[in-house]
């Protein structure tokens, strides 16, 4: 890396840092972005900048957006009584990108985790809970992730919205499609069999 | 990738660009970004159009450099009797890293390639060749690709100064150190065989 000038050393150090990105990985894409036309590194340094600039919170999910609220927030035909609870942005990407989900979302920010010291208050759960107190909700949908973490962020959720009447789920554990049976570790596999269900 | 926020989703179409960085590391590396500081970005995106306004070929050996003249070329304690010719810049970074030659650098930036319409005027042996015939040159290290435009390139170099009173290398091939004999090719093993010497 030292054999190349300054200015690109600079370029290959800074490529270097993003998560995944190893010293010749980042070598290449900087030879790359040397090679490729003005116009188009302009580009993605712009688009750098504009992230940082432009990306935030939205009100109401706190899920990523551009404008105070998102758009799947401001999408009048999604079904606002059911909210999905997700641990990330990036579980809400894939939660959308499967279509299975026509409701709102409510992004925590984190999981509860003693062990770091973060508590229900530190992440999104009273946000939650004051959307829940308003009244017009009908169903909380817990997908926080299937680790220690995530189910005990999702019983300490269910246990908070107890007292309200509205239904309480949780997505499906299980086999995944396409997978083979030999494969499974014997936690999912035990979990698979025993949510099983009636044959459709 | 259309769940993400429009500003987010024309950084990742950006990165996506990039030589093997698909659609799932796209996003992880734009989420890095917009989960960063504003300064690391903005050092980002400021590397990357400092690349494009400076790096630029050195006047001498068509190196990449961000001053008229590269380091190596500056470098009054390399030996400036001794030319090596690679294809790229990369091939140079590379034979610098190894730390095993202490000459100079022609880069060539490419190689002849007929059924690409690419001739020996078409890359840098014109340059090469008046370097030569300016009378300081004592030896030439041919260290082209060993595939067959590498070689033809190498041969062709050689065949226009074989007038010339100057020794005419090419850089050995073989089996690579640390590699398992059962593992390579019959090509490189032929030419391991043929090119095999004394026992030191």
């Amino acid at each position: 890396m030292t054999n190349y000038p300054p200015t690109l050393v600079q370029l290959i150090k800074q490529f270097a840092k993003l998560p995944g990105i190893g010293e010749k990985t980042a070598i290449r894409l900087a030879l790359h972005v040397m090679r490729s036309s003005k116009d188009e590194a302009d580009m993605l340094a712009k688009s750098i900048c504009l992230v940082k600039e432009k990306i935030r919170l939205c009100e109401q999910c706190y899920g990523l957006t551009d404008q105070p609220v998102c758009q799947i927030c401001q999408n009048a035909s999604r079904d606002n009584s059911i909210i999905c609870v997700v641990e990330q942005t990036d579980d809400l990407a894939s939660i959308e990108q499967s279509g299975a989900f026509k409701g709102q979302y409510h992004v925590l920010h984190g999981t509860i985790s003693p062990m770091n010291g973060i508590g229900p208050d530190d992440i999104r759960i009273p946000e939650l809970l004051t959307k829940v107190s308003k009244g017009s909700i009908k169903e909380i949908v817990i997908a926080t992730n299937t680790n220690v973490e995530g189910e005990m962020t999702g019983s300490y959720i269910a246990k908070c919205l107890a007292s309200y009447d509205i239904k309480i789920s949780r997505i499906a554990s299980g086999v995944p499609i396409g997978s083979d049976l030999k494969y499974i570790d014997q936690l999912t596999m035990k979990r698979a069999m025993e949510n099983r269900h009636t044959f459709e």
